[in-house]
């Protein structure tokens, strides 16, 4: 067999069955190989940031990597924003990125360029295959690496640069991959922990990552009421479940004032799954840290097991404490991000799979979700801002039973919207609300901050972040997807009813006024 | 005044008065100094994609930068893709991508990046710029490395990192640009050359770059006449003037074979502002250089000032051969790309500047526009697609009374599509012809080539390159920009006669067949 074949069956040995292609020439013998092997399913999308964004959120949602086909460094390039992304949640994926034959690199051709550069930045490893018979044996080592947990993630990008010549010539083998150890857990450091939770007040127990999980959360939940300590979650985990029969768990706000307010009189903060947070962005005067000074920091590592460990030692026949099913009532009039977060709180199916990047306009949404039926929150890890529906995008793919919900903003729909083509061709049951405010809203209120802008400088400023004239209504339906438009509270809730009945993608766009910011410095924004 | 104020101050001060942004919280201070300087024409993109391609396009036609404002790493992130064709181009442009204030880069915030290592493999020139007292500096010098020529290119991408504390801190002084040298021209290569053209034979004279200006063709072609030297262009050069009144210059075509072919023969190759040329892609078994084995290669250098001087010592008195005004008659019937060409080559304006990412459906556009009203024609000069648009928008915004028109595939269309919503903010004055084949035709061609596929194998290979479902008049739509379709050769015409005739941008979707592959190995596709 050919490089191209070992390297697929390599994958598909390995459960590897899901690729998201966007491919050129210099690929066309990956893509010759998929056709002959039905077991690996390609799935085309026409935009790299796309394919990379599916990858995040089937990985995800399927804690097992997708792969990628990736067009050399540009190619790469336009799906860096959602590696990135990918990257933050620590998320498995095997990353193929085509190269010139090796033979053809030292001509410099116009698409040449230097992959491995581009690739570094989000890639926990990268390697270049240099010959057919090292195909299968890197394509096994790039598979161990994506799923091997490193620091506090469970996994991560691995990009493998693949030659055309390495694709096309006869001299591949399938390898089989390495077993992949599960993060350890220190038993030390549970029962210092232990003896901390026991003997000393204002602990605060705060998880991310695989401790955002029903039985990890309910763990966590029976210490913090054994105990007394608090229970709080990183700002954005990368797969939160969550609702009624689940322990419900605040997470750390976005903006940094908030943020450190909530961390404020901590004396031992307990990180499980989770980095010491810090503010998102840095502000004039004030520290990029979020830890309270003198606190005490201690740490389980990203191994879950460590909390039931925990839970063991300190909470033996102590119930977790779970959410009551609750849900808002269907609100009435024009619509606001506000109602229109009561509607999906009451509305929100069992089982659904939310991916949440609706920016400004999530502010109530965690609240009103609360109560609904169990669901997995899906949130934008590295804050690069279009992976709202690429994610839907995979973890529709992952989970072809769930309801998925797309959350997305207007102005961060614009990165990645060709998402929608791969849904439609696909047949993927997303339902994509798109709160349309016709703003970089946090923008506005970030630029508020800094001038008091009159006359001709104030619309100036206007035409730095407000983005009117989206139809999202016809750009759906270019792609293929049913779509309508909301302007009330109830005929969003007509239009959510009738989307989540029938199979299949639908765009609802839901016009919304900007939500007012509140000017306080670094308190009034989410990130862009 | 602030670090901002500073490098916006320099920019203006160099004549850098337009700037392509898509911001974040990071660069407020830099948006904020542009709502206070009415000279700085900032532009909001809706993909970092497009701005950096509108950089690219506007550095094109003005002979001078413009300015990006990219959003940190994973923003640099979506516009390397352009970038890349920018630096194939030598385009100038002053890259500016901001970042997290320097204090807040140790504490790894999610949207941290290694902003460097994305910037490199796009650009001439990366600096991090320290503090407010260098940001006059470091623009300064950003400018200057932008500008100088630098091999066979004419400029190239500067990047330059600012930090947000960079920008805010009160200590910014503006700084004057250094003088930048022109390429210089080598007078003993041209006197070598001169003697090489006089007394050999089986010359030809490959030109690229700047060389593809008025009265460097002028130069080639007298230099042609006077010598029976053979002239031939660089495949893409970055920006071709051409039509009637001009001389007439075939350009080496994309298949690999044709290319040797058209090379073949030759016994000494002078280069003016090119470079050797190399295959596309590889393939196997063919060579990736296409120069023929023992032909002598002769550099003049980038500097168009080596052909008139040849000129002078070659050809005195001896005009260059000029094309002759000539259009075709307007075709009629179903439309195809080939009569779409016809169509074009009809009515193309005085003056026009032509953006061709048409791809496989680009065949016969050469000829038909050859003897067209003078006219400029864009390529695609790194291969990455994506660039048709956003090239065009920006160099609208360069020759504001010039007509644009972009002839795009449908695949790349999918890209940077959001360029759309610029020119519709901005009024652009574009029409953008988009050749819908409902798939990546090229694909279509190179994947025939490596397998018969039949029955659900085809079918197979088939969701792998067909691309069909878009409707590319709602997208316009959704966009602002009003569109059309055309099915038949007298639509296409009567859509464009109206679009060219009402100010603003426009759209028409003309309908085609794929163009159909002759299967020569090599020899029947374009880049992808």
């Amino acid at each position: 067999m050919n490089g191209a074949q070992a390297v697929l069956q390599t994958l598909v040995d390995a459960g590897i069955t899901t690729c998201f292609t966007n491919p050129g020439t210099s690929e066309m013998h990956l893509v010759a190989g998929m056709v002959a092997m039905p077991e690996m399913r390609g799935i085309l999308c026409l935009f790299e940031g796309v394919a990379t964004g599916a990858a995040d959120g089937y990985g995800r949602m399927a804690a097992a990597p997708a792969a990628t086909l990736l067009h050399l460094g540009p190619g790469l390039g336009n799906g860096l924003a959602n590696l990135h992304n990918a990257r933050r949640a620590g998320t498995p994926v095997v990353n193929v990125v085509g190269d010139h034959a090796t033979y053809h690199k030292p001509f410099d051709a116009p698409l040449d360029s230097d992959i491995e550069g581009m690739a570094g930045p989000v890639s926990k490893w990268v390697r270049r295959t240099e010959s057919a018979a090292r195909a299968g044996i890197d394509t096994a080592a790039a598979i161990a690496a994506a799923r091997t947990p490193t620091g506090h993630l469970p996994g991560g990008v691995a990009t493998l640069i693949l030659p055309s010549d390495v694709c096309w010539s006869e001299d591949g083998t399938p390898a089989a991959v390495p077993a992949v150890k599960p993060a350890p857990i220190d038993l030390d450091a549970v029962e210092r922990v232990a003896k901390v939770l026991r003997s000393e007040s204002e602990c605060l127990l705060f998880i991310g990552g695989g401790a955002m999980r029903r039985e990890a959360l309910a763990a966590a939940s029976r210490i913090a009421q054994a105990t007394g300590a608090r229970l709080l979650a990183e700002k954005s985990p990368a797969r939160h479940e969550r609702g009624a029969g689940i322990p419900c768990v605040d997470r750390l706000p976005y903006p940094r004032d908030l943020a450190a307010a909530k961390l404020a009189g901590a004396r031992h903060i307990i990180f499980a799954g989770a980095r010491p947070p810090v503010s998102f962005f840095a502000y004039p005067g004030k520290p990029s840290a979020l830890v309270p000074d003198g606190c005490e920091v201690h740490d389980l590592g990203s191994n879950p097991g460590a909390l039931h460990q925990l839970a063991d030692l300190l909470a033996p026949g102590v119930p977790p404490l779970l959410a009551a099913a609750h849900r808002p009532r269907l609100p009435k009039g024009n619509l606001t991000a506000q109602k229109a977060a009561a509607v999906l709180g009451a509305l929100l199916p069992e089982g659904a799979i939310v991916v949440d990047e609706a920016m400004t306009s999530d502010e109530w949404l965690p609240e009103a979700t609360a109560g609904a039926p169990a669901h997995d929150w899906l949130n934008i890890t590295g804050g690069s801002i279009g992976m709202g529906m690429p994610v839907a995008t995979g973890a529709a793919v992952a989970c072809p039973d769930r309801p998925v919900i797309t959350l997305e903003a207007d102005g961060s729909a614009m990165y990645t919207l060709q998402a929608l083509w791969t849904q439609a061709r696909e047949g993927l049951d997303v339902t994509t609300v798109i709160f349309n405010n016709a703003s970089y809203a946090i923008l506005e209120g970030e630029l508020r901050r800094l001038g008091g802008f009159d006359g001709a400088a104030a619309r100036r400023s206007r035409t730095m972040i407000d983005i009117p004239g989206l139809d999202f209504v016809a750009l759906a339906n270019g792609m293929g997807v049913p779509a309508t438009r909301a302007r009330t509270a109830e005929a969003l809730a007509e239009q959510l009813r009738l989307a989540m009945a029938e199979p299949g993608p639908h765009l609802i766009e839901a016009v919304v006024p900007p939500v007012t910011a509140t000017g306080t410095a670094g308190a009034d924004v989410r990130p862009v």
